[in-house]
């Protein structure tokens, strides 16, 4: 008796010997199959696939065990690629005090991240170091050379162009670390300067663009490792990476793009013809990035904070006339933080809602028929109650999660 | 007139209009350049090459400033890939206070670990947190879910198989996580019961070692996204990546390897031949990295810290007999940070030195004939002077580095 793909089917045993009831970890080693395995004996039924094992063990895979899951969230095919007239209704956005006090917000928020690359929080109070509070609502500042966080305003003997009145092509930051940090958040505290606006561009959507059009010089970028570095008193950061970086399938899943900060004299190895191609698509992708049309232009106001995907999404800025004791200022603060987190986030705050979805299924299936009968179902009525309930301000078991716990009670920045 | 690849040298041009002359960032955007551009005259001579260009720039270029950088030090072509026979002269180690005290000791360390994957540090005192301090020592703590460390020692009801006394196989940490923490400290507060030692595989040796013999199975591993998970109360971490992930060029650049945390259900999707290929080379690969040659054994004493690179080193341990109230225990703290900033601290670590090989490098070439007569040179003194010096304890100006100081005047954990 035979059944497809053994080890596969053996790898996933779901028995408590085999995997962990609670977390789902596998409680054995590839290798610790036996050579040759095969069934001895299978049954399979609506409830799903039994499987006696020649090594002796016994299988049950309930129906539906091998859903094939969606796409890799990190990649192009789980996104919504975007330009900026696909904003013309306006930008994902929320009110902090709803994102604070409201899962469905929340998941909204988060969700946008992952989907179009970035959200807005607005109303979060313009007090410095705000930012790392945001950060830690769904997950973890990653500290650098820049500090916990770091302030964007004008500077009197600047080290970045970041920190000057000039404008800003839109780009990457830190594509000189590895890993480079996945998201970042842009807090504004000031912004009463003329000029100053913020811009953002989908890189995903550019590389696509690329690609559609220049199919061999999007395939230059790809394989082509730049080299990036930042250096100063303290710090030499350099990293490798290919301005898109794709999956072992092809698909986009990583957009560096920082003309500041390549250190491109070790390009020098490239082959002559491979270098000349090189830069022929170099500058190809960068006239894409500053088509007016990918550009979504808005001005950030005092409490508004930007998350952003910042493996996909490219941020500019406009210039602006700096303050000069006598007109206006502009002041960000900005922290790192990482996309893992916000998506274990969203995850669980996402069980709370399939719990219902259960729920309804449960009720508009067998169980519907049995027991009910009547214009307004019993399960309408626990739907509904549900919803009251979670509108009057009832929180399932598990909120708030642990991480939003700990920024609450430490109230600002700072470990335990 | 012509020059080869006009624009890779126009984007390289040194001049301060071009580029910051502190920090090295670029101060123009590639696609400033004009379609187009030309060299309208060109001058070489041992100084250099000066071009003027159609746009009406003139650039100069110091001899050597093309030379090619070394390989990208993240990929197996900058490692030295070891087993374990390699050690037999001793682990890569140096004394917690030495480490602290002296630049070298402290460079040797740093460049094992990117060198060779780990070092040792012993004698770092047996306290609770400390582990953060080291950490702090050359660059930044990851904080996960875990929280900013993690107690690794038999607890009663545990969610992980890390937390029991069982023995653990050869395995990379959190690879549900991305970016996975390219970086795992272990210090060893107690470790006195039977067994219990730790145990280090070169990922990108088996990975090699692969490659040799079974070409194919190399390709299918690093050409299939493997889907991870890790899920509690709180969490849910996901992510898609190969067990051997490569550079753009076919190099090795991380080994992904924990059967624990696998999700390989998802893995319904891959084309049927596919699938069966996939567990052929996973139990191949999955064998290599068991064999008993590649498997360097030790064993943690309290105050020793291991610093490991998780994108490519495998760690394991041996079952041991846990403490029952009347026998021993085993207790480590662990912490993730990241190989980026490690890089960093080494190199300006290295500016020191590297200041000191170009004077040597100066007095041995003109200047000793020129201004030089005597049996012990005038650059033999200076050299003698600062190695004097040094080893009085003198420091470059530039020491410690910014992340140490922080580290040395908080004590212990938290953000500022």
């Amino acid at each position: 008796m035979s059944v497809p793909h053994p080890y596969w089917l053996r790898d996933n045993c779901p028995c408590a010997d085999c995997r962990d009831p609670r977390g789902g970890q596998k409680l054995f080693r590839i290798g610790d199959l036996p050579d040759g395995l095969t069934a001895v004996e299978t049954a399979e039924d609506a409830a799903g696939l039994t499987v006696r094992w020649s090594d002796g063990h016994r299988s049950h895979y309930p129906a539906g065990w091998d859903a094939p899951a969606g796409p890799d969230e990190r990649t192009e095919h789980a996104k919504r690629l975007w330009q900026a007239a696909d904003f013309a209704r306006g930008l994902p956005e929320a009110d902090w005090a709803a994102y604070l006090a409201d899962p469905e917000e929340r998941t909204a928020v988060l969700a946008a991240v992952l989907r179009s690359g970035f959200a807005l929080l607005r109303g979060v109070p313009a007090e410095e170091r705000r930012v790392l509070r945001v950060a830690r609502s769904f997950g973890y500042v990653r500290e650098t050379n820049y500090g916990e966080l770091f302030d964007v305003r004008v500077e009197p003997d600047p080290a970045n162009l970041a920190f000057t009145s000039a404008a800003i092509a839109p780009h990457t930051d830190n594509p000189y670390r590895d890993p480079v940090p996945t998201l970042q958040l842009l807090h504004c505290l000031r912004n009463d300067c003329a000029g100053g606006d913020s811009g953002l561009v989908d890189g995903f959507r550019a590389a696509a663009l690329l690609r559609e059009q220049d199919p061999a010089a999007f395939a230059v970028l790809a394989r082509t490792p730049v080299p990036f570095r930042y250096r100063d008193r303290g710090t030499e950061l350099t990293a490798e990476r290919p301005l898109i970086g794709l999956d072992p399938r092809g698909a986009i899943r990583e957009v560096r793009f920082n003309d500041r900060s390549t250190r491109t004299a070790a390009l020098s190895a490239l082959d002559p013809a491979e270098l000349d191609a090189f830069y022929a698509a170099y500058r190809r992708f960068a006239a894409i990035v500053l088509r007016p049309e990918l550009r979504l232009d808005f001005r950030l106001a005092p409490g508004d904070c930007l998350v952003l995907d910042n493996t996909r999404l490219l941020h500019a800025r406009t210039a602006f006339e700096p303050g000069d004791g006598t007109g206006g200022h502009r002041h960000l603060q900005g922290c790192y933080a990482d996309l893992d987190s916000l998506s274990s986030t969203l995850a669980v705050l996402r069980r709370g809602t399939a719990v219902l979805d259960e729920l309804e299924a449960l009720f508009e299936g067998e169980g519907s028929g049995e027991y009910l009968g009547e214009a307004v179902t019993l399960a309408a009525h626990m739907l509904q109650a549900a919803a009251l309930a979670r509108a009057a301000g009832a929180r399932p078991p598990w909120w708030p999660p642990p991480c939003c716990t700990t920024s609450a009670t430490s109230g600002a920045a700072g470990g335990s």
